[in-house]
């Protein structure tokens, strides 16, 4: 694809998160899109990403949910204030709660599918369910709560 | 601690999970032991392990709370049988749900310490309870919902 991925407008300071800053060498630099009114994520598991032989890691499965969930939620945070990912000021989202399900093992060496739903705005509240799919089997479902970040956290740590 | 952890006793073909096998060298291989009727586990995130400036990725205190737990569920299914961990047959577990609510940000650059508490055993399943700190202040809680590998699994992958 050739449009911007919402990540791909977090400011630099909130761009290192292991799951989905672009600037963290290390993680996993998930992308996620605009589908509609879904959002998208396709992430390919490293072979090291096992749990038992043949699944993929379900940490990794919350991991991909989670980054998602909280990159669905400033998209559509952006969209209800009608203005794009591009403008001022930033919104970024980190998880209050995370539920994941698993349904069956996820098979390793394919390429996953995330698919976001926006659930709920409500303030500095968004509710995003999603379903992780593999070859088009969902695999796992999770529901996440996301908040806007409150800038007094950073003083706290 | 000279005592073997948990992760220890899984048989090698189970140990090769990111979370908590032994044998998988790019995992974060975590140690869980007893404490009493609890559990424990102490882990020491990488400075990459970051979500916004100073915190700890998300995505990463889940996956201790799920390899935690379900090293937990197979210690009390042992004890639950009147049996060592080094007995056969083994007994290894998976999560079927992760439910994590994130309290606070997790500093990054301090030891957090996840505290497992087995809440349920009931045939194949075993529910468990965790909470991880930091400095000794909870910052994330868990519950996770750990099911014996049923064999019939390995050959649907």
């Amino acid at each position: 694809m050739n449009e911007k991925a919402f990540q791909d407008f977090y400011p630099d300071s909130y761009a290192q998160c292991y799951g989905c800053g672009r600037l963290n060498q290390h993680g996993h630099q998930i992308k996620s899109y605009w589908d509609g009114e879904e959002t998208v994520c396709r992430f390919m598991p490293k072979p090291y990403h096992t749990a038992i032989p043949g699944a993929v890691y379900g940490g990794l499965i919350a991991s991909l949910i989670d980054c998602h969930a909280t990159g669905t939620a400033a998209a559509a945070a952006y969209k209800a204030e009608g203005r794009s990912m591009d403008t001022q000021p930033p919104l970024r989202f980190v998880t209050a709660s995370l539920k994941v399900d698993y349904l069956k093992p996820t098979p390793i060496g394919v390429e996953l599918e995330i698919r976001g739903t926006i659930r709920e705005i409500k303030g500095r509240k968004v509710v995003v369910s999603a379903v992780l799919s593999a070859r088009g089997v969902p695999c796992a479902k999770g529901e996440v709560v996301c908040v806007q970040v409150p800038e007094e956290w950073f003083s706290r740590l």
